[in-house]
């Protein structure tokens, strides 16, 4: 078999069934094979940004990689910003680029690039394979690599005779390593400090932010141990009762309130908390000065183990099942959209296990707040701050798991960078729900044009921030795209469009004007 | 001064007065400057790569380097595929990227990523700058690396820190320097070669697709020398009776047949010709085996002069000025919309000196074929093969020169990649008529599936090249964007939108349904 079907072939026998792609030339091979080898599911982006944020969240919903198939250097570029993303998120993706033929790569023909160098800023492993009879074998350890814990983009760049020549037979990954334990020693000196009642606190991240993380997180907070999560995690369990950790704020003043006095800071699969940002006399750290960092458990170590043992070293008891359902929001009283009252809306019509792609921007908070006392969900936010991912993780999410409803709460300038998405989904028949927060402007810096002592924002400033002239219609633009669409303008417009999207299946998007 | 007003003052003393941006929360410092120095105007955009395609155009049509201003390494990522064909097109761009402040980049913030490795595949030149005091000293650096003949990318990365601070007085950069003139041993080896009378070409790239070009090559030709365009040059100047160089044709078969009997080839400001891909049993060379391949100008040279020098140096009498008006193509029998007849059209109702943006993709052929028979036009390709630029291209060249008009030729499935330029036309009332040539598939893949080897089109892989299911309506996507725009189906209906376009000003689409 040639090159391009033993890699489609030992992707699937590896367990990777979904590629979303951009395929051109180079890559036709590739595309050719999936109706040879059962078992791919092939899915189309019109922007290589779609297929890259789009791998991203399903492996953020799934654990697994997916694949990505992109065209050449400037192909991978367009997606190297989502893949910037699942970097930070931790996620596994296998990307696959497409090259030139070796004969012709040694002629600067218009699109080389240096494919290698563009994919390393985002990838935790680069190859390019070598050989056409070793295309298996290459395919297999990059499905391994995107695996290895905690997770990773793997670039894999095969030239397009590879694909096309005689390659023998398929591979099959190794399936994946447990999660290494973190070292029983980091355990005894978390449980001396935790024991000397100072003031300590735990940073939750990665997979500590799922329902596993909160039983063994609960027993160490029912003693006093104050539980943050993670600001810039990839996955989020939270509502329906269950005890989820507040989320470090955005801005450094509120991140630093909420850590004030502690002596302690454990982090559990994450890094030492930093603001977003520098800003002009301030520290770029939000723990206290004289806060003590440690780290229970690294980014690649199981963080609910490490909890489950520090608890069980402490002998402290265990807390009962930890229950934190609060009661649903008050319904807005005032008619007026505004991130607070779409933030009750959703808190009260979301359904069941829905899974909510953020990229809300200035308009999160309030929102997120609200969030959290509604009914069970899995909220994904930006991982990698990169924006232009929540549409696309709204695709990835959906066909990660598509007996879930996806609510995917984008800011209209956020928006504008993957539209494309939008078809992806129509195409797909996939079942979300995409709301438009629309304030017409990048409202983040006009706070962010203060903070960083830029002054006030004068006319030929303020038409570098403004979205109006002309007003993007978001209505006009999605059903282009082929997703119905409506704009509302009330409390109660918005609450009977997203009653219609919940009932129905398949993408609706709803442009809520919010002034 | 602050760091952000020097910069800022550096360029528009180097005369640089025109930026296309997509800032961030690291850039608030240059956005609030652009209020207290005048001279440069802002153009924003709601991608990255509008801002890098619109410079590539800036730069095309004025000879001159525009500055871009992206937001970190995602918001460079994003502009990357541009930015790569800015560097194949080799025009000169100033590529600003904010940087986090140096405290802030020793976290491992979730925007950090590396920048300057994300840079280097497109850029000739590339720098951080290392102190606020150097701000000056390096913008005009940058500056000059730009303008360093044939033109490339330069990038500067400017950390916030030494945006906000202290950084001195602004600084201007050198003149560019004259282009260096061929070497007099080039010309006499070229001489001697014409004169043996054996079979012999020009190639004409760089800035001898333009007019300046055509006499000195028209007094070559006329003593019998074959003389051709380069493929994938960035500007071809052609129509209205000029007599420009036949481009030599995607197709490798094509190529081939062009360059056939040649026994030796002069390269003028361009590389040795390779097809666009490489495909299986085929060379990447189209020039015959047996033709010797001769460097008469490097793309740095002054390719004009060297022509000029070599007809001196043969002593052949100086050409009648060159006249090669062509009969203006029949008006479309059919009634139906092709690349032919639509072509035909075009070479009817453009106005004299318009600027075409080309990205047809498999319609180019015979749509050129008819413009070269029209009025005078500057023609701007895809010249790194990186499609998504026609649209930010179309912008770029819009501002450069305000009194022309702009048609983009794009693609139904090119257009999809960087659909935002359409609101920066509303916005700034540029004067483009976008011409959507849709065939709602990626036509082109159709053929590259079966000359790569790739055998029948399957249904799965049918679906992986197919834009229908949904279809895309780029007239509500358009209008979406804030541009006007209408349909058409028939040749009537086209000329009909297409009249109107030319009379008024401001920006328009049409879509010409093609089948």
């Amino acid at each position: 078999m040639n090159g391009a079907e033993c890699l489609l072939r030992t992707l699937v026998a590896s367990g990777v069934d979904t590629c979303f792609m951009n395929p051109g030339t180079s890559e036709m091979q590739f595309v050719s094979a999936l109706d040879r080898v059962p078992g791919m599911r092939g899915v189309l982006g019109l922007f290589e940004g779609v297929c890259s944020g789009a791998a991203d969240g399903y492996a953020r919903m799934t654990g697994r990689p997916a694949a990505t198939l992109l065209h050449l250097g400037p192909g991978l570029a367009n997606g190297l910003a989502n893949f910037h993303n699942a970097r930070k998120a931790r996620s596994p993706v296998i990307s696959i680029v497409g090259q030139h033929s070796t004969e012709h790569l040694r002629q600067d023909a218009p699109l080389t690039a240096d494919i290698e160098g563009l994919a390393r800023p985002v990838s935790g492993y680069v190859r390019t394979v070598g050989r056409a009879e070793d295309m298996g074998r290459e395919a297999a350890a990059a499905v391994e690599a995107a695996r290895a814990a905690p997770g990773q983009v793997a670039t894999l760049i095969v030239p397009a005779d590879f694909s096309w020549s005689e390659a023998g037979e398929p591979a099959c990954a190794r399936p994946p390593a447990e999660r290494p334990r973190p070292r029983p020693e980091r355990i005894r000196d978390a449980a001396a400090i935790l024991r000397r009642s100072e003031p300590a606190g735990l940073l939750l991240g990665g997979s500590t932010l799922l329902a596993a993380g909160f039983e063994p997180a609960a027993r160490l907070a029912a003693a006093g141990v104050r539980v943050f999560g993670y600001r810039n995690g990839a996955r989020y369990q939270q509502g329906g009762g269950r005890m989820a950790p507040p989320r470090l704020p955005y801005f450094p003043e509120a991140a630093e309130a909420a850590l004030a006095g502690l002596r302690h800071l454990l982090l559990v699969e994450c890094a030492a908390p930093v603001s977003f940002f520098g800003y002009p006399g301030r520290r770029s750290q939000v723990a206290p000065v004289d806060c003590a960092i440690h780290e229970l458990a690294s980014v690649e170590e199981d963080g609910a183990a490490a909890l489950q043992a520090l608890g069980e070293e402490l002998g402290w008891p265990p807390a009962a099942s930890p229950d934190a359902r609060m009661p649903l929001p008050e319904w807005p009283r005032d008619a007026a959209l505004t991130p607070d009252s779409i933030g009750r809306v959703l808190a009260h019509l979301l359904p069941d296990d829905a899974m909510v792609s953020d990229e809300t921007v200035s308009s999160g908070e309030p929102i997120w707040r609200h969030l959290a006392s509604g009914p069970a969900h899995d909220l994904l936010p930006v991982a990698g701050g990169s924006i232009g991912q929540g549409l696309p993780v709204a695709v990835g999410a959906a066909v990660a798991c598509p007996d879930r409803k996806v609510t995917a709460l984008e800011s209209d300038g956020s928006g504008l960078y993957t539209p494309q998405a939008l078809w992806t989904m129509a195409r797909e028949r996939l079942d979300v729900i995409v709301v438009i927060l629309g304030n017409r402007r990048y409202r983040i810096l006009d706070i962010e044009m203060r903070r960083t002592g830029a002054g006030e924002v004068g006319p030929r400033a303020n038409d570098m921030m403004d979205l109006r002239r002309p007003d993007v219609d978001w209505v006009k633009l999605s059903e282009g795209l082929g997703v119905e669409a409506s704009r509302a303008r009330t409390v109660e417009e918005f609450a009977e469009r997203l009653r219609v999207g919940v009932r129905q299946s398949g993408p609706v998007l709803i442009e809520a004007m919010m002034e």
